[in-house]
């Protein structure tokens, strides 16, 4: 098995002046080889070069993972203070000391890095996360699909949750019932989030973890959730109200409603991220809810929950086909009660479509 | 609101010669203020001094999280060139530059380590992974309880699971099913590790994660699970055999139940975590299979799925009561089959109990 996107990446890496790449697992490993590793106390790195096997140092108990593939392999035993020399003869074998070696400092931790660091004490480790970003940003028709189909499965699952929504339910077990849906559904059990379900005060939180508040009349409930196909995730919200709910939080929803649209309506080839954050910003801006619209209008969205681009007012990043991102306006009334409304975008030919279409109108629950 | 652990982690931090501890997000964080935040591209890190409240820099966003607690924040907006101009104001405000500055290698990332040294450019920035670890490592009675019932909701899970598992199943729709009973069971949803459900060829690597490969008859089938309970978790593993299997893999999963049972026997208070391992291993290398235990017999648990103590060869800690950990000798015979039997071990004051008291013989399922 050979890795086909490795000769893109051999051009990333000289247009970026680096001799060299190094990952450990994550999204960007998994993306150009297909592996695997759950992150653990023994450090995983592979080293890409542009015209080399990749040469891999892991554990040997996990050596069966690599035994097949096209790359190098540097296996080390269950003693920690053996691991150094290991990275070393690895990083020797590719005569990576004093060069320019990349690293993506949102995935890497310091257990890795000070390996390397000690098998490769002259090089520099330069920020290269816009190196696989460059390539992952740009969606195919098979990430696109997986992506689609990952939107299917969560707005089924919520769907399916709907009707046991009651008032004196909690947080936690409508997040649980939620949960249950999406696996039954088919997604898979390793998820980049867990479902955020806030109800009143804590809706008012954009990240608020379940918690065992129980749902009242009168509360605004904020779901946040989302699901995996084939390492590639959705990333939705809608807002519910638990019965009868003031004006005003019918007022904000409605204008929630309408940011979400104009951020949709705004995103098109050539069109800055920042357009669509700005087009979203301005309609809650216009009704007076500004300062209460405390985050970017959205993210990227792919093999991560958040990644490249980012829906941001300074982001001038202009947009290209096949790029995904959320669309995911709010507005957050501190102590009372909150509404997020987001859907997942994906840029076409001539503008973008919504891979979720689950009604955004305000529905009465419980 | 205040935190009890803190008047610990001064000591700790004085008897390891550090005038500060940084944390990012994750169990150390949550074991000494109770904070949950998601891992993202917004760096996040506490620090703690032995005498003054903690230091927190986050996302405005964020705020909510803890504004009702005795720490100080430094927030930031959305726009990523002003963080590190925070970082520099949070480490100022407490005169940590040039100072020693401790950080856990394994949960930190570059993303915050970068900002950190941005903000303290003549800091020193040792590895303090044992500081809170030497607290973490033994368990107060809330603890055990806690873990306790993460195993009774695993084993209850595998066993409303095992009617289900047929001849053609997939490894994945096994896993599927297995996750939907922890979740009804009252396991948090968050969990550290997905199940592992791996059947013949599969079984013989140790770290498996589930494929559409079908379970066929004369297939060992090895699960390794386990459930979460107000964060602490389970980590368990029971082999199958899907019907008839041949009688050497009988004879393996015989000898890997003669070593879990001498590893649970070996560990009592003053014992050093090598006994653990070396009673185990000595079973397995006396049938002639110790070069088919490729990994050591087990490792702390708590917080995290991995954590302190080890039970390896090489570690003379010596375990004390309140210490958490996994028995898990396996035998792999690579292309074949694979056998583990894992428990979750707790020192007592006299010896160790074993919070896990499913049946350890090898099942016929299918």
């Amino acid at each position: 098995m050979a890795f086909p996107r490795l000769n893109q990446l051999g051009t990333a890496l000289q247009a970026a002046g680096l001799d060299a790449l190094a990952l450990n697992p994550g999204p960007s490993l998994a993306y150009l080889t297909g592996l695997h590793f759950h992150i653990s106390e023994r450090p995983v790195v592979v080293f890409f070069t542009p015209d080399r096997e990749p040469v891999i140092v892991l554990p040997e108990l996990e050596m069966l993972k690599v035994t097949d593939l096209p790359m190098k392999a540097f296996a080390y035993a269950e003693d920690p203070t053996a691991w150094e020399g290991v990275f070393r003869q690895a990083a020797e074998s590719l005569g990576l000391d004093g060069r320019q070696v990349g690293v993506e400092p949102r995935a890497m931790r310091l257990l890795e890095f000070r390996h390397l660091q000690a098998g490769l004490p002259e090089a520099d480790f330069p920020d290269a996360a816009g190196v696989v970003s460059s390539l992952r940003v740009r969606k195919d028709a098979g990430e696109v699909a997986a992506m689609r189909k990952a939107v299917q499965i969560a707005q089924a699952a919520l769907q399916a949750a709907i009707p046991l929504i009651k008032v004196g339910m909690s947080e936690k077990d409508l997040a649980a019932e939620l949960v249950v849906q999406l696996l039954r559904g088919g997604s898979q059990s390793e998820m980049p989030f867990s479902p955020i379900v806030s109800g009143g005060s804590n809706s008012a939180n954009p990240h608020a973890t379940p918690t065992d508040r129980a749902l009242r009349p009168g509360d605004l409930l904020v779901i946040d959730w989302g699901a995996a196909v084939d390492g590639y995730v959705s990333d939705l919200t809608r807002t519910f109200a638990v019965g009868e709910v003031d004006a005003e939080y019918r007022g904000i929803h409605q204008v929630v409603l309408e940011a979400n649209a104009a951020g949709r309506a705004a995103a098109r080839p050539g069109a800055p991220c920042a357009d669509v954050d700005l087009a979203a910003r301005t309609v809650i801006e216009k009704a007076g809810y500004g300062a209460f619209f405390t985050h970017r209008t959205g993210h990227g969205l792919g093999m991560e929950g958040h990644e490249e681009p980012y829906m941001r007012g300074d982001n001038r990043l202009p947009l290209e086909p096949g790029m995904t991102f959320t669309v995911e306006p709010g507005i957050y009334l501190p102590g009372r009660n909150g509404v997020r409304i987001e859907d997942d975008m994906v840029v076409t030919a001539n503008g973008a479509e919504s891979l979720s279409d689950m009604p955004r109108e305000l529905r009465l629950v419980g």
